[in-house]
């Protein structure tokens, strides 16, 4: 097993990052401050790892409560009944809730914890992919709104993360694919080095080889957990984390959420963002092509979806959490591994990528 | 105009109390950050005062989102009303958002700032003498659910409080008397003086008389500010602030949200909290005649609606954030001016208290 901190002062805490870990119970004690659990998970991940889970937990009081599953259900409305859960439970303020499953069991059980009564203690026990290498670590909770993409939400930030890699054998291809498009983000932003070893390990990863999937896993956290022990509210640099999010969640929203998954937003989005950086000449066409071969052997689309038209993305990146006074701010590439955010750029310049 | 300051170092922030402030651009410029601002405010209150608000901020790009009035819509569906009408307009993550209007409008309008994207500022204007004296102040912002009042929420810190005394000359003899409640319980917990004033004062607070309200308001933010300037977060000496609120909170819920109105549950609570603490030898009986003969003076309920019943009571008591482990902390009086929070009493006796 590995450990990695986030670094937040009195908010600090510990990455878990190993296998069979799900029913350690030594991992999660000291991360629980009384008798009352609560655990979220989602109708696919239960059946398989809630038993593991418990048995963590079984020194204390706990209880669970099950979401459908899916982004389309990532709302207020279900996030009531995680609250109706907690209320008819009679929890407390000192409650701990557990998010068991991927980034949307996680975002919607950390804002559930982050408001109700007014804050309380949770855990994140991510098994996806995309939720062990970004979701699951830094705070960020929250929910979808109609008209856009995690819109309402808290920084609030966990307890402890424990990442059981071994629930990455349930996980299926395209899940898969979509949570290797985050580690690839971390490389494009700021570690060429790690960008080049995904290219030449990429066969390794769709396979599945245990050391690769946990090597990826170790460099992407601490890659994560750097960026936001320096800046956990977003004044500046972890918006880099945001990398072809500002056209993903665009075309998330556009699409109806859960049709395009998240990873698989990003990925066009990248691709999108390395176009308009070529297109300001920062990046050249070959670092351009690198960045579309590794998202494709990686299974992942590169292009924008057929039925989205430019106006309507458009639009939609106007509702994003970097715009300010009207103008998009964007992560934009330098080069490979070396990530800015800008918005240094003319709107003719977006419109052009938008429309290729 | 007396400006009082809660300070919470880099969250710090003036109230500013007196006459004719609405309409004062230059009170509310300073805090405002960036060209969009939303006014949240109800079908009362907007006909009344948003004209005069939209004055202030006449220099900004100002919408409007107008919610139905009282306490049976501050729930998450409302909520989700202002969170349409922000993203309609694209407002962005420095957007500032306005509370104009009571508790409720405060309470809901701080809790959708507070989530928004995140966190974006706000400013609180409140026109209810109890929102002046107390929601409007020290950053508790949230809803109600069906099984339990303000169990989701966030605590976040407004910008600057605008009170405008003027605004109590259209509020209705009831709200007025609610507001007076929250100003009686400053006097119980902390300010012997202050309840004694009271005792001689209160003809002339039921008839308005604009400089025994003003100094009713201010010597309350005063003690507010104190208070929450020492405890932000409620870890200690803020709970007293809910003398009377878990049994009023227990009554508001088991009515029915609306029927008996905020300030009106507190009074009862009180009473009951005062009762507690003559059974535990505390409090002669005597004072507990002065608080009763006070809050009957100011047009309070003093006792528990006759078609609510003690078990049902005591059952929503366990729903409260001063549960802890199954035990309720109470706020208890040792004397007049003289709080204490403490579990240290039997069940039955507050059983007894209950079925009185």
């Amino acid at each position: 097993m590995k450990t990695l901190q986030v670094n937040l002062a009195e908010r600090s805490y510990p990455i878990f990052i190993g296998r069979d870990l799900l029913q350690q119970a030594a991992l999660v004690e000291p991360y629980v401050k009384a008798q009352q659990v609560m655990i979220v998970s989602n109708e696919t991940v239960a059946p398989l790892y809630l038993s593991a889970v418990k048995t963590a937990f079984a020194q204390f009081h706990t209880r669970t409560v099950i979401l459908p599953d899916g982004e389309t259900y990532k709302n207020l409305s279900v996030l009531n009944q995680i609250f109706d859960a907690l209320l008819e439970a009679h929890c407390d303020r000192h409650t701990t809730v557990v998010a068991l499953g991927g980034g949307v069991v996680g975002d919607m059980a950390g804002f559930a914890a982050a408001c109700y009564q007014r804050g309380v203690p949770f855990i994140q026990i991510p098994t996806t992919l995309l939720a062990q290498v970004d979701s699951s670590v830094g705070g960020k909770t929250g929910v979808n709104h109609s008209l856009g993409k995690n819109m309402i939400g808290a920084f609030h930030q966990p307890q402890a993360v424990v990442i059981d890699t071994n629930t990455l054998n349930t996980l299926d291809d395209r899940q898969l694919s979509a949570g290797l498009a985050e580690v690839v983000k971390y490389g494009l932003i700021r570690d060429a080095a790690f960008f080049a070893w995904l290219e030449r390990m990429y066969p390794a990863l769709l396979q599945r080889d245990p050391k690769a999937l946990a090597y990826a896993i170790e460099r992407s956290c601490q890659c994560k957990a750097d960026i936001v022990s320096q800046d956990e509210w977003e004044g500046g640099v972890r918006a880099l984390l945001n990398l072809g999010h500002t056209f993903g969640h665009a075309i998330e929203t556009g699409m109806g959420y859960g049709r395009v998954l998240h990873g698989e937003a990003i990925a066009i989005g990248m691709c999108l963002a390395a176009q308009m950086s070529v297109g300001l000449g920062w990046v050249g066409a070959e670092d351009l092509s690198r960045i579309e071969n590794l998202l494709k052997a990686l299974r992942l689309p590169t292009q924008m979806p057929a039925e989205l038209n430019s106006p309507r993305v458009l639009n939609l990146m106007k509702v994003d959490k970097k715009v300010r006074q009207g103008r998009i701010y964007l992560v934009l590439l330098k080069a490979i591994g070396d990530g800015i955010i800008t918005d240094d750029y003319e709107i003719t310049q977006l419109k052009q990528v938008l429309n290729a």
